[in-house]
């Protein structure tokens, strides 16, 4: 690992605000921190409650705001430190966010310890659709992929 | 499946989203609505390129304007219909607003047909973590489990 103090320095910021998050009751005990060239682009802590928003987990809403403060939706060249390892949510958003490095302290084990079901969650995408707790019903198929096919024609179509 | 007519009318509105989408050119052809007691409570379609945010897909964005509608992050007692199986993100989003039961047309396999990443993000999900594409590096867990130990204290600990 190239540059250890800047990586330590980052990894420390996100888990000052996992720390912050819970000491000032704004929320969960998660952090993260959004890097691109070795600044700093945008830092998020758990906003759950504070935004009523289930999908407001600190990776989320550092990259949200990263994306706002860059005008794109395109984080390449990025990295995310991260106070967990980011949870099936979160980690799909990663991906979609072309982030070029995790950097994670606790584990999805050390969240489910503490009663958070990011395990779970992992254990519920490893079943077969028809196994899992969640009811999933398939329909109108046929119908749907018309909107596929218009896609194909579409001089819009960039990669999103 | 009881009341397959209003199923088909909230699945048809998720469609229509989808193909509005492409036709308008605002977007990818995904569409998304979220259902209480038989009555639509919100709806969207992917705003990804729209609002430059790679997490803005038609189910994560559907969630976040049905939770602002009924003032929660709690969508327990919803279902939500979506014009095509939702990827790794949207359904860590799914489950974590405990909606209740998801209602899909297009699968996985048809997005990738047609250029969306949604497989590859589940092939990488099912491999383990030193495996995938994507660099992920744990630092500084020693530090980083204080937040959780503080969480343990917390007055404010509530289920999120």
């Amino acid at each position: 690992m190239e540059n250890i103090e800047q990586h330590v320095a980052f990894m420390r910021m996100a888990i000052e605000l996992s720390m912050q998050n819970v000491s000032e009751c704004v929320g969960a005990p998660f952090g993260a921190v959004v890097v691109k060239d070795g600044k700093l682009v945008a830092k998020s802590a758990n906003r759950v409650v504070a935004a009523n928003d289930p999908t407001a987990h600190a990776e989320i809403s550092a990259i949200r705001l990263a994306c706002l403060s860059l005008n794109t939706f395109d984080l390449s060249g990025c990295v995310i430190y991260t106070s967990c390892e980011p949870c099936p949510m979160c980690l799909g958003a990663i991906y979609w966010s072309r982030i070029n490095t995790i950097y994670y302290a606790n584990t999805k084990a050390d969240a489910a310890d503490f009663g958070f079901d990011d395990k779970f969650i992992y254990d519920e995408l490893d079943k077969p659709m028809e196994e899992r707790m969640l009811p999933v019903v398939q329909m109108l198929r046929d119908e749907a992929v018309a909107a596929f096919k218009l896609w194909e024609t579409s001089p819009m179509r960039i990669d999103c």
